[in-house]
Formats: structure tokens, C-alpha cells, sequence
């Protein structure tokens, strides 16, 4: 071993969903949306004015933070973008979680947040999801360094009600919470509406599901003008300009674009709502999901041949070899099409079996 | 104060050079490019299939980082790309200086390297250079955590010869030594042809200056491949999906239209040449420049006055209010039209005083 290794952070990287390179994939393993963005973000691109690129980018980026403002109802300086949810998560984790306390979080959730604990040195605790994968608000009463937890949480697309991720907050307000709303726009009530009243509260989300944008990579959260001036300050530290102008440019296309937005959100939903019956038929058991995917085990057959069996058939789902899910497949909402191609892929793995 | 702030990691923000949203400012404030990208890079967009922004990006960046490694002789393996060399930049201060001795970094030198130290609790010691502005290398020869210094440097444009820059990496083979090339291409030799000869050699660049792609945030490493290696460990941990799709498909078109890339740089190091005796008629005195700026102290008038004097008449230059180099003004080297306001803006000034 040479001297300079031993100085060389070790971490244990996060493996990524597939990104296949093969054409012709029917792609349901990343929970990215069927549909393309707003026609509006491509009349921006062929407008733009290339010698824009020569220049360095709003470092505020404050033409999108205003467009989010405006549309969300609350004030600029409540609002902070980064490069995707995962990096304005990651700088959540760097500003806030500096305590010698624990963090919390679920044992089945987003599977990045152990790894941004591992990566800073933050000890965390998981508590368990019941058996029917819901959090257990008052395992989130103990002391602790700060919380964490998706809504709907991923991989099981299961919204706890409002109701229950205020009574988290009341009883953690020694510390920050950040609500992880990836998947909020297929449903379920945002707490967003409780920035105003908890200033120890964070409320994340992302252009990358409901707004199509994931190759953008463009993330938001909301909070109290302390917090996001706390976040805007480590980010500034790390890395001045972080998005570039095409994102910022193309995301405040996809946010103004509502009726766009509406119709792709309304297709995802009545297409889920349409896999709910017809993976039921097929022997398919899942929590209620309210997001744009279906966590979900079948009956017979384990996820893994599953998972396998469709993947010979270009048909890419997720499968996590991990405790407690490892008898699941997460399965994004694709278009009415990808999804009959899937239940047909489906009988046919069956019928063989 | 209320209990959860004690948590927040307390940081001294980076002051980005001042990015001014009014119009018709002539801005040599922030070492930009004059010229726009690559006309290709245009065509890349009026083609481009918005359809892909649905789809997270590609973690691995593989065809920019085939394209940089093809490009310069190198491995893909030997290829690392970040969000602007400031990302790449910070992941090597996370990865790589996590030793309990200092690292080292002259004590004039890019100011974010201080700010990263401080970020993620690095010690560092500042060797000052000479008075003539120039590295001392023998100041590299003590024990330490690492080293990192800008070639040519900044704010002075000074370039180090390359005997000088491996007979530091020479003296230090058992810590990792950066050498951060933003200015190389506008006349310097890179340490690029020495990876192969050190394997705790890393140099990075930047899209940034010398192809005009600021705007698109892409910066790149080379390195042995056990360093790239535990640079995309770290990277994959904290946000697997950085680069957007549309910087990637730009950044691509960059390297390959050499003909416009040599024919921007070109006309930058002319316009320098020309600026050089045009400043030192006016009466300024400089290192000798090899980069897309001059750092400039006037005999006479106070840098500050000038920056001030330039600045209501919205030509924007950068001041530096920091011991040693309080009276010196950095200069980007703009269009001839642009340099050409600048000088009789200087004549003005000068007459008026």
C-alpha cells in the first residue's frame, strides 16, 4: 500500500438504479416519468441565446427560486434549489445533522440517507416499519440529532397522513425534520403548508418525477428564511454555481406549465390506479400506493425471478436485496402501453412457471 | 436561540465575483470567456430530444469522459468529471485530505481553498510566495496532509515551469498532490504528461475559461485510476446523478471542435499580448500573464479607486480587499472592442484624478 492511501475517504458508494444503455428497454426501475417535459422547455432551448453559455450562472439562481416561490405561494427566501433532491438532501445532511445524537429515519427508506450519514459521520438509528410498512410516529419521541423520512416513503409509495407528520414535528422541535416529498405531486397533502408554523421544519422536493425533468437534475426545498440562508451558506462553500443555466432556464418552464403538469400527473394516476386492479389479478399484494410506482409481492413466485425473468424480456423493474423487502419489486408507472406490455410479460412468466 | 441551531454547521461563504443583472456592462469581473461556445454545440440543442430530460442522466458521464480521455491520450479510467472543477475540486478535498497534518497551498492562491479546508475540517498551512509572486517549491518539501496549487496561478496568472511543479510532486509522493490547471490552455504546459509518472498526481481543468461553457458547469480530473476511482466512490455517495443531460451532449461538442477552440484561444492570448503593452503604457506594472486575466497594480493610483472608477462607468473588473495584493486589479481578458473601452476608460480616469 502506498503512504497516500491511508488518507483516502473510504465510503460504501450507492449503487444506482440500471441506467441500460440497450435500446428498445421498457424502463420501470428508476421511477422517472412516461412522459416527456413541457413542449414549453423546448421552444426555451431553441430560443436560447448560446453566448449565455460563456457566462458563469446566477449563483442564486434566483429566477427559479422566485418562479417556485410565486407558484407554492411562499417567500423567496424560503426557498432553496440544488442539483437534483439528492443534492439539496446532501447539504441537509452536512448543515443541519451536526449533533453527537443520533439522526433518525426509517429502517425501509430512501436507501441514500445512510449512506450521506456514513459519508459525514453522522450516528444514525432506524426504527422499523410496522408490518404493514407504516412509520410509528412516537418511535420519532426519543431524543435524537435530527429526522428524516420520506412522504410518501420510498420503496413502499406509502403516504402517511398530515395529521401524523405534524404530531413527528411537534415532537421533535429541538431539531430539524425534513420531509422528502419526491413523490408528493401523484397525491398526498404536502407539508409545506406547515413551514410557516414550525421554523424547524424542511419540506423537500424535485423536478425529476412529476415534472419530467430528471436529466436536469434540479431539486428544491422549503423552510424557515434561517434555514435556507443556513443551506445557501454551505452551499456557497462547497460550490458557487452548482446549475447551470439550461436547468434553470427549462425548470422555470416546467413549473410555469401547469395545465401540462396536470394532464401528465392525472395520466400517472389513472394509469396506477388501472396497475392496482390488474396486478391484483395477476396475485400481485402492495400498501396503497400514492406515488409513481407500486411496491409489490406476489403471492407465488419470489421478486427475484421475477425481477430476472422480465429483465430477459427488456422489461426493467427494481429489485432491492435487502431485509424485509427483498420478496418486492418496486415497479414505476409507466404509459398505458409500457404497462400492458408488463401484465403480458407478466402472464407469460406465470403461465411458464 | 432556539435548540436546533446549534446543530448548523457555521461556515465563512465564498464571495463569488459579482455577476451584475443590468445590461451593456462590459464584464471582466470573472475570468469568463468572451467568445461564445462552439456554433456545434447550437446544433447539438435545435437537435436534441427533449424526450431524454425524462430520464436521469447517465452516473458515469461515459461518453464525456471516452470524449476527454480520447481527446488527450488518456484512459476513460484515468477520467473524472464533476460540476465545474470547483465540484471536482471540493470531492478531492473530501477524498483525498484526510489526514491529521496540514495540507499545503500558497498563501496567494485560489480563495476557495481555504473555504474547503474549513468546510470539512482540514488543516492547512499557507506557504507565502516570493515577492516576485512565485511558488517557492522547496517551501513543498515538509510534512504534510497533501498539496494543491493553482498552475498558472490565481489572481497572479503566473505559470511555474514544469521542472518546478514535478519537483514538488517529486518531495511529495506520499501525500496527493493537485495541480489545478483552470488557466492552462492559454499558454502553460499541463502537468497532464506527468500522470503516468506519478500515481498521486491529480490535475484538473475546467469548461469553464478556455471553452466558454461557464454557464454549463463541467469540470474533469486526471489521475492514476485508483484515484479516479475513489473520487467516483465519493461522488456516487453523495449524488450519483451531478452532470445534467444537456452539459453532458455541450460538453462533447466542446472537445470536439478543436479548429473553433484553438481559434478562440488564439485571438484571447493575441488580445493579452496587445494588453499587456497597452497597460503598461498606462502606467500598470504585472506578472507576466500566461492565462485569460492580468493581475495589475497601477504606480500611482490605488486599485480600489480604479476598481471603483471602472465600475460606475459599468466595466466590471475584480478587486481583491486582501493583505499583499489590496492594490491590485484582476483583469479578464475580454473581445479587442471590449479591452479597447477598458483603456480609454483607464485614460479618462487617470486624467481626472
Amino acid at each position: 500500500m502506498r503512504a497516500w492511501e491511508k488518507n483516502i475517504r473510504r465510503v460504501e458508494p450507492y449503487v444506482p438504479g440500471e441506467q441500460p444503455k440497450i435500446q428498445n428497454v421498457i424502463k420501470l426501475n428508476t421511477n422517472e416519468n412516461p412522459y416527456p417535459p413541457t413542449p414549453k422547455a423546448y421552444e426555451a432551448a431553441k430560443g436560447f441565446d448560446m453566448d449565455r453559455l460563456r457566462l458563469y450562472p446566477d449563483p442564486e439562481c434566483s429566477d427559479l427560486v422566485h418562479t417556485l416561490a410565486e407558484y407554492y405561494g411562499m417567500k423567496d427566501s424560503q426557498v432553496f434549489v440544488g442539483v437534483g433532491s439528492d443534492d439539496v438532501l446532501a447539504m441537509c445532511f452536512m448543515t443541519f445533522f451536526n449533533s453527537e445524537k443520533p439522526i433518525l429515519f426509517p429502517d425501509i427508506s430512501y436507501s441514500f440517507y445512510s449512506v450521506w450519514a456514513d459519508l459525514y459521520r453522522i450516528p444514525y438509528e432506524t426504527p422499523a416499519l410496522d408490518d404493514n410498512f407504516c412509520i410509528v410516529p412516537s418511535d420519532y419521541y426519543k431524543e435524537n440529532g435530527g429526522v428524516i423520512f420520506p412522504n410518501p416513503n420510498a420503496p413502499t409509495a406509502l403516504f402517511m397522513d398530515l395529521e401524523k407528520v405534524e404530531d413527528i414535528i411537534k415532537h421533535n422541535q429541538d431539531v430539524i425534520v425534513i420531509v422528502d416529498e419526491a413523490y408528493i405531486d401523484f397525491d398526498g397533502r404536502s407539508a409545506r403548508e406547515l413551514v410557516n408554523k414550525y421554523d424547524n421544519l424542511l419540506v423537500v422536493q424535485t423536478f425529476s418525477k412529476s415534472r419530467s425533468m430528471a436529466g436536469m437534475r434540479i431539486g428544491y426545498a422549503f423552510g424557515n428564511e434561517a434555514l435556507i440562508k443556513a443551506l445557501n451558506d454551505v452551499k456557497f462553500s462547497f460550490n458557487s454555481y452548482t446549475m447551470n443555466i439550461t436547468s434553470i432556464v427549462y425548470g422555470i418552464e416546467a413549473v410555469k406549465d401547469k395545465a401540462y403538469f396536470d394532464e401528465c400527473v392525472g395520466k400517472i394516476k389513472a394509469t396506477r390506479e388501472n396497475a392496482k386492479e390488474r396486478l391484483a389479478q395477476l396475485g400481485f399484494t402492495f400498501p396503497d400506493s400514492t406515488a409513481n410506482f407500486i411496491f409489490a409481492s406476489h403471492k407465488i413466485i419470489p421478486a427475484k425471478v421475477i425481477f430476472e425473468e422480465l429483465k430477459k424480456r427488456n422489461i426493467y423493474v427494481r429489485y432491492f436485496n435487502k431485509p424485509r423487502i427483498d420478496n418486492y419489486l418496486r415497479i414505476t408507472i409507466g404509459t398505458d402501453e409500457q404497462m400492458e406490455k408488463l401484465y403480458k410479460a407478466l402472464e407469460e412468466i406465470f403461465e411458464a412457471v
